[in-house]
């Protein structure tokens, strides 16, 4: 009976899901006939900007050909120096290379020795379980993937139908790109640490060698399909690539925040069921291999530390050039949409050098090799400041001829003239400009800062660590009591550190010229993004590497045969352990300090794309966004303010979706966890799996987790992509704006405290793990672990899904953009009566109800959680009447 | 040699405050001279904005007006009817009455029985420790009420000097009232709790009107005091009052931020110290009476629930006045002034009426009790609705003579004329216009809806405190996990509640007329705001009757005397307990149900006051607010957009001082409860004590909990004043209302998460205590505990305080923000080059030291501290050595 509902639940959840997709689907396709009539004409535009520093705009030559379309124009594009198309194609080069780098790295550790027969046992189940989840995630998002597709390509409100099928191309791309990092970061994840774990057993050196040098194939993936992405779009579209940018930079952002909430969620309830069920078990341990759900376990550390990460960093790695070169566009015109470029370009060849350079001897410990890695990414950053200060020596000269050919950028020079730029930005070098290179520089150093910020708060050799420890000698509550203040605390100082580093690069461009327009300080701060994950080639190697080791460790602990090993060599065992547990301790460390980067790029890349939004709605169709005035820009920006109600309204609900998406996740969690336990509990009533003498179906549970991962990131996905599209076809566009800020001030805040808090409450349970305030077993240990779970869900669920979810609503906004300006309700918007509310009021109120679905979804108690509680209160309460 | 390092700090901190204050007063008076020479002349300003839509702005007559002053001058001013005036003294006569009626409470609880002598002496020992900290709080805030009485008339940068002295005068009147309001509140709570213990063991009925008429008393303090003080301000300057009620504003703001931190955390250390010590000292359980901490746990009740909540609520009531009467002036003229006056007056006598039906008959139970508490609100509501209704049918017309003389207000009508509004603005009358009645009539609504959803989230008859004890079978962490799911998603509910609030008011001013001055929308927020706080009397008396009745309960268990009871009429014990175990739960209740409407409050005053703030920034000077045009207006709230790169880093800044705000308080309940564990070991050291036979001295824990309290909140209390001070110095009026933006936005957010997650977690524990899940003493009970206790701080000392500390900074912004716009560093704002940025520098960078040495301070771990966790992990690592 309660079965026969369940299904009927789950096929109605299928059904409706499905539903909503075709009808949007559908709706597109019927749409798509109304639009390109209402805009205003290119000669309208022209009135209503005429006389207004009409040397800013662009030339009329510039606006014409925004409306033909020749692929890989610049090639015959006289405005380009054959400097710029050769330095393109080296840039090009530079991406495969890193593509190549990468292969080669992953023979490396292919040929590696693969340890014995039972090792590779192990790693095969994990293996599989991991590839698993991932197909299953691929099928369902692959029909996502399809829709969206379409549906950009037949919502795309411009006139030049190759812009359209670019930005649906881009996102088909940008999207594969995405999972095909997370992907096989993860596979080879999975393949590098059963190598890891072999050589341990010889080398100290080839152990820790191999386990970065798996990272380090993820993170020169990222690199290289990154940067291929960015530059061929440019070159097939050159100076109309706005819209294949956004669809690029949407498809990898949403296929990241599928990857991280699924990811998120696979790890925790694993995690957690397989914790719980040892509870109520009559105190089975969290790893007995009578528990079905270890292997599952696992798993979860693949799916969610890998996978999830490795999309996530691809995806601001991603959405940072998208901004870049959209503003660099706007603001210098082509050179200022090369320089990124170039600059990734030299970021990914320091990657290479650096990640190269990280090795240990056969006989080193853990200080060596973490030094060792340090110093792999400050050869890197050096390299790179060099590089992109000498190319900016080189590159960022704006003669007269450059300027008449882009007079957009006449602007941004005091007067028009670079010369009479502060020393500081020219050297007194005529032409040159070199303020992108110091922003660039800014973000490296916003990088290391946030690194170290990040490992202050969560690092058991600093004091906001050591006082949650403390805090656990007095009890469960303290310790938490404790982590709410090292939380917040923590998240204060990341986002001031990110305010002082946007500080830095406004100044950059306002100090000496006051009246620099508004976009090139957005530029600036695009620039700060890029030098921000310019070692995304490194962050990536180091953060992958704690997975690896951590997994290397376990099957080390369950794969090494003891006896055979100390046969061949007495003491081989022991240092092989501890060379493993060394290596996870690195690990741990490189894995946190990277954390900080992947949120605070999400508020940089925001705030340089709040640009792009605002120059959309001043010109009020995407593919016009290099016809922007400074005064259209302004006269839309001033309407973003506070100040207005609608935008107020914005702001508030914009506060609120990092608090409701947190919530939904913490609940999926705990549902997902349910459906374990109940799994674990049914193959214990198997008397042989309880005894010890059958092994347990650990292939259900991972099932399980890979069914209700999928199925419980609908409704939070639901929730990233539908609001912005509700709040700006109900509330206008400007509410849009108002909305997007408040989301992302929140969703920073939010995020870092809770990745903060709980890596802050794990290092304190290790703390007292190695051995203070009783160590092990204790009452402050009990207190500990109480930490260490509250934090799980928060840290590696909640916390790092905020981050690609800020930038998929952010996205969301831009490509919506269009639509919402022509069929907004209240009709906001230079559109102004042209506009159509019916429509907006149909397809608000559809977002409005989905969402509520989503949100009733994510409140229900599944048939799990209630026979469970039944259960469990009926033995709470028996507990008396068994005494008769 | 430790005391006496400590002693040397402790003076060095008094110093340093001291020598703050001293800096800031002499500042002030050196800047005197030098103020008001660089103001735009009237005639500049008429330049500025000549040709821009001339009519809407003040009259001639009304510009010179502003440069005179003449005390009361509404009396001979031909444009006030003779109705009005009247009706401004009923106003004056209704507050009165309301205080009048305060009185009579005050007789009838005083007459009434007080116990026997046992009972008195504990009544009395909470009375003095409650005295004591209000006595030892007044002696340290008399010198900043002093300081900053002076500061403000100093820092007056007008021309009138008697704007000046108004300003400063009513800063001190609105701090003495407010601080009025809190003592009182609290010490009636300690005479109420007394007489309820004594009334309870005769009548069920007559204990329940004696607890929620001491409730009453405080509430009619508020109302009156509240309608006094801006009746008062208004006869007095008529249409220059916006001075004036800033300072009354202020003044209130700022107590009740000093109450309430302070009582926050005396409250909690008195709590969590108490708590620890049980646990330090081989279970003890937290009420023994050995424990001398036991005392200053009952004094916190009072000083954080009664004092702290009274003195915010009362700020909430100024606050919210304050802006209605400013933006009324600014939008409707001085009927927009008069007409929040008359429909607070209105609320009174609402209060007044039905707060005496509020009654229990002698043998009533909780249910009928609850009826009866809320029949009270329902019929103050439809008292309020009916009066403002009819009032507005009366009042609300816009003749010719009053457009006339009050030119501004012909901006609010479609063509100037009120006959052009839809139907539902003025039902067809000639020159009627109810949108203000309209507007109130939402905030009514409001202050409903925020109960439902406050008592939704919080009460144990609902499902989500239900998924928190189920939580607690599975353990503290799952516990705790589910109460941040609820918390997240309570907070989300509390502001789109508001969202949708503030969207119909915008709605009811834009909706017939998309053209209408911005200024007129924030006049409707505001009068939601004055619609939300009508009821205040009923709000206060609910939630004051909450420790009144916790405290009866305590004094009942720990007073009567059970055999002399029972001995005059056998079963009298038991019943009266009953009975004060009844109205204990009645009164946890209705506490909880009023908590929203304080918090909410904080947002809609706040976003109403955008708009006075942007009209200074638009006029150059705060007593110019009148001259305004609504070009003007435009121009400046342009300037505030969210799109410029200054204002989103003020913004970012203003979302993480509540964040870092919470954190302080949070650390300050920590380390206060050492010293509190410290001081009962000692006397637990008393073998005499510890053997029962001696009495602790639990005065001298009050003692420490007086001075701790303090102490602390002198950090919080410098981070709440110079933050907004520093930003606007440092970065601009813009990045300073981007500041206020991001303030509110998370203030918001976090204060509702911390409250609700808080009371979920009190009242889960309560479920299980009440018998479900195995009751007290189970593993399920602990979780709860946890659960309790972590929620303690959040929801007592950091929730509660973000409230004021909101208003604070809005109202230090505004302040000001006349100095900020002279002195700024980037020189922003209408003064542009003629700013002194060097002044500006030195300012900020004062207070950024200032703020950095408070941040310091509350990061240090007191001596108290370290001493504690040496002795502690001796004791964890002795536990192997010991079997030597």
């Amino acid at each position: 009976m309660f079965a026969k509902i369940k299904k009927w639940k789950q096929g109605k959840i299928k059904t409706a899901y499905l539903l909503a997709l075709a009808v949007f689907f559908l709706g597109a396709y019927i749409w798509r006939p109304s639009f390109g009539q209402n805009n205003t004409t290119a000669g309208d535009r022209m009135k209503m900007t005429a006389g207004s520093m009409e040397k800013m705009r662009q030339s009329a030559a510039g606006l014409e050909r925004s409306e033909e379309f020749h692929p890989f124009g610049l090639f015959s594009d006289p405005r380009y120096s054959s400097m710029e198309r050769i330095s393109l194609i080296v840039v090009l080069v530079i991406a495969v290379l890193g593509l190549l780098y990468a292969v080669m790295l992953v023979g490396q550790v292919k040929r590696a020795d693969q340890g014995t027969a039972r090792m590779q046992e192990i790693a095969a189940a994990v293996r599989e379980g991991a590839d698993a989840y991932l197909f299953a995630q691929f099928k369902r998002i692959a029909i996502l993937i399809v829709v969206i597709t379409a549906g950009l390509y037949f919502t795309y409100t411009g006139k030049v139908t190759a812009f359209g099928v670019g930005r649906a191309a881009a996102f088909l791309v940008g999207s594969l790109f995405s999972f095909c990092v997370g992907f096989v970061g993860m596979r080879l994840a999975t393949v590098g640490n059963l190598r890891v774990a072999a050589a341990a057993r010889k080398s100290y050196g080839e152990a820790m060698q191999l386990g970065y040098r798996t990272g380090t194939i993820t993170g020169m993936l990222t690199d290289g399909l990154g940067l291929l992405g960015g530059t061929l779009i440019f070159l097939i579209f050159s100076e109309q690539a706005y819209e294949a940018l956004l669809g690029f930079g949407f498809g990898g952002t949403l296929i990241a925040l599928f990857m991280r909430v699924g990811g998120g969620i696979y790890t925790k309830a694993a995690d957690v069921g397989a914790d719980l069920v040892g509870k109520i078990e009559a105190n089975i341990p969290e790893d007995d291999p009578r528990n079905a759900a270890t292997i599952a376990d696992n798993v979860g550390d693949n799916v969610g530390d890998c996978a999830g990460m490795a999309a996530d960093i691809f995806e601001s790695y991603e959405v940072t050039i998208v901004a870049a070169m959209i503003l660099g566009l706007a603001s210098f015109g082509h050179k200022g949409v090369i320089f990124p470029l170039l600059v990734r370009g030299i970021g990914v060849l320091g990657s290479i050098i650096s990640t190269y350079t990280v090795k240990a001897g056969a006989n080193d410990t853990s200080d060596t090799a973490l030094k060792s890695v340090h110093r792999g990414f400050w050869i890197g950053s050096v390299i790179s400041v060099i590089g992109f200060f000498v190319l900016g020596f080189v590159y960022l000269k704006f003669d007269s001829t450059y300027l008449q050919n882009n007079p957009v950028a006449l602007a941004g020079f005091p007067g028009g003239n670079p010369d009479q730029l502060p020393w500081l930005a020219n050297f007194g070098i005529a032409n040159l400009d070199m303020r992108p290179a110091w922003t660039c520089l800014i973000g490296v150093m916003l990088a290391i800062v946030l690194n170290k910020v990040t490992s202050y708060y969560t690092h058991t050799s600093h004091e906001p660590v050591k006082t949650l420890a403390r805090a656990c000698q007095t009890g469960h509550a303290t310790n938490i009591i404790q982590g709410f203040a090292v939380g917040y605390e923590s998240t204060v100082m990341a986002i001031i550190v990110i305010a002082i580093s946007i500080f830095l690069s406004v100044i950059c461009y306002s100090g000496g010229f006051r009246d620099i327009p508004p976009i090139f300080i957005a530029y600036g701060v695009a620039m700060t993004g890029i030098g921000m994950l310019t070692l995304t080639g490194n962050t990536i190697s180091m953060d992958v590497f704690g997975p690896v080791a951590d997994n290397a460790n376990g099957i080390g602990e369950m794969g090494y045969d003891r006896e055979a090993m100390e046969r061949e060599s007495p003491g081989s065992y022991k240092r092989a352990r501890q060379i493993l547990a060394d290596l996870d301790a690195v690990g741990n460390t490189t894995k946190a300090e990277t954390k900080g980067i992947a949120i605070g790029s999400a508020v940089i890349a925001a705030v340089s794309l709040f640009a792009s939004f605002i120059a959309v709605i001043a010109v009020g169709s995407e593919d016009k966004i290099t016809q922007m005035s400074t005064t259209d820009y302004l006269r839309e920006a001033g309407k973003l303010t506070v100040a207005s109600p609608m935008v107020f309204i914005g702001f508030l609900i914009g506060g609120a979706v990092p608090f409701l998406f947190s919530s939904m996740l913490i609940r999926a969690v705990g549902r997902a966890a349910f459906l374990i336990v109940k799994e674990c509990r049914i193959q214990f009533k198997d008397k042989e799996i309880w005894a010890g003498t059958k092994k347990p179906d650990y292939g259900r549970v991972v099932d399980i987790c890979t069914t209700t991962a999928q199925k419980e990131l609908i409704g939070p996905g639901f929730l990233a992509i539908l609001t912005p599209l509700m709040v700006g076809f109900l509330l206008g566009p400007y509410a849009l704006g108002g909305f997007l800020a408040g989301m992302i001030l929140v969703g920073q805040l939010l995020a870092v405290f809770m990745a903060n808090a709980g890596g802050a409450w794990d290092n304190a349970k290790k703390m007292i793990e190695d051995g203070i305030y009783g160590g092990k077993g204790s009452e402050a240990h009990k207190a500990a672990v109480t930490g260490d779970t509250v934090g799980d869900p928060l840290k590696d669920t909640a916390g790092p899904a905020v981050n690609p979810l800020i930038k998929v609503m952010n996205m969301v906004s831009l490509l919506g953009l269009g639509l919402v300006l022509k069929y907004n309700v209240v009709q906001e918007g230079p559109l102004g009566k042209e506009a159509k509310p019916m429509i907006g009021l149909v397809v608000a109120i559809l977002c409005l109800l989905t969402i509520s679905w989503a949100v009733w979804q994510s409140k229900r108690e599944s048939a799990e959680m209630k026979e469970m509680d039944a259960e469990l209160s009926k033995a709470a309460e028996g507990a008396v009447p068994a005494g008769h």
